[in-house]
């Protein structure tokens, strides 16, 4: 199981970042979106609500002491930042991991993430923790869950060349 | 050359997102950032900013007719959209492509869009801009600009296991 932590959440600066760094967990295969900084539940609805139409059993939850939860945790952790290894260097050992969580950081990340994470960059320009969460996950899985079926699903897309289609209850 | 155009900017709800897009399109070897919307000259600014401290010559700026600017290029377009064809189908097509404009969407993109454009998605759940143009340009260019130098950088990461380390003009 692949779960994703989102590092410092602040509103209203984040509000759309964050909501896209939990829909790309979900797309890419992540079973839940766990976020710390200020508590928003707008940002949880709007999530929650994508689940409930396109299927799945993705959730969010909030953690109010982060450093505390990550140090609980019993498995590998794998923190995405400018400042680590390439992780060509690192997916194969990240790779044998059974489940992890991925930490994605907000501006000022506590040290304290360093010393018990796996650091491994995507890159080591300035970009985004979405771009980040995005090739990460994407290298770890393959891709297999982007054109995944979702159980419960009330919507789906129609692949088409030149126009939007989908079905909605089965129906297109 | 890789350009990119992002559709529909809004202000404020699209500022860190239209950013995101800038830099990553830089990380991944974009050479530009066009966008219609809202013309924003603080988010040009920032990632300006980005471009003197790292280095190289990503552009960024603003069309103000999005429809006669795409339909006057004499590149193909590739418009990333969860409603388009799998990506894995049509990556060798586009890898042919010496240049191209990639298009990501803002909510509503007009539906002449998709007459022009080789309509792809990567994945059809929906998840964000940011991370279907990361796994995009990450595809199409095998992710080589991700740790190149950059000309006229200021500054520098160097990569480590467990801390932030940078140069600063050359210096550590």
């Amino acid at each position: 199981m692949i779960g994703v932590f989102r590092l410092g959440h602040r509103l209203p600066r984040d509000e759309r970042i964050t909501t896209h760094v939990a829909l790309t967990a979900r797309a890419l295969g992540a079973s839940y979106m766990a976020y710390s900084g200020t508590h928003d539940p707008g940002m949880e609805e709007s999530v929650q609500k994508v689940v409930e139409r396109w299927g799945g059993d993705f959730k969010v939850f909030y953690v109010p002491r982060p450093m505390k939860y990550l140090k609980e945790l019993t498995v590998p952790i794998v923190h995405l930042t400018m400042y680590g290894a390439p992780f060509q260097e690192k997916m194969e050992e990240i790779k044998g991991f059974k489940d992890m969580v991925v930490v994605v950081g907000g501006e000022k990340v506590p040290g304290e993430v360093y010393q018990i994470s796996h650091n491994i960059s995507i890159g080591n320009q300035p970009h985004s923790e979405v771009a980040a969460l995005a090739i990460f996950l994407y290298e770890l899985t393959g891709g297999k869950y982007l054109y995944a079926k979702r159980p419960g699903a009330k919507i789906e897309v129609i692949p088409s060349e030149n126009k939007k289609l989908i079905k909605i209850d089965g129906e297109e």
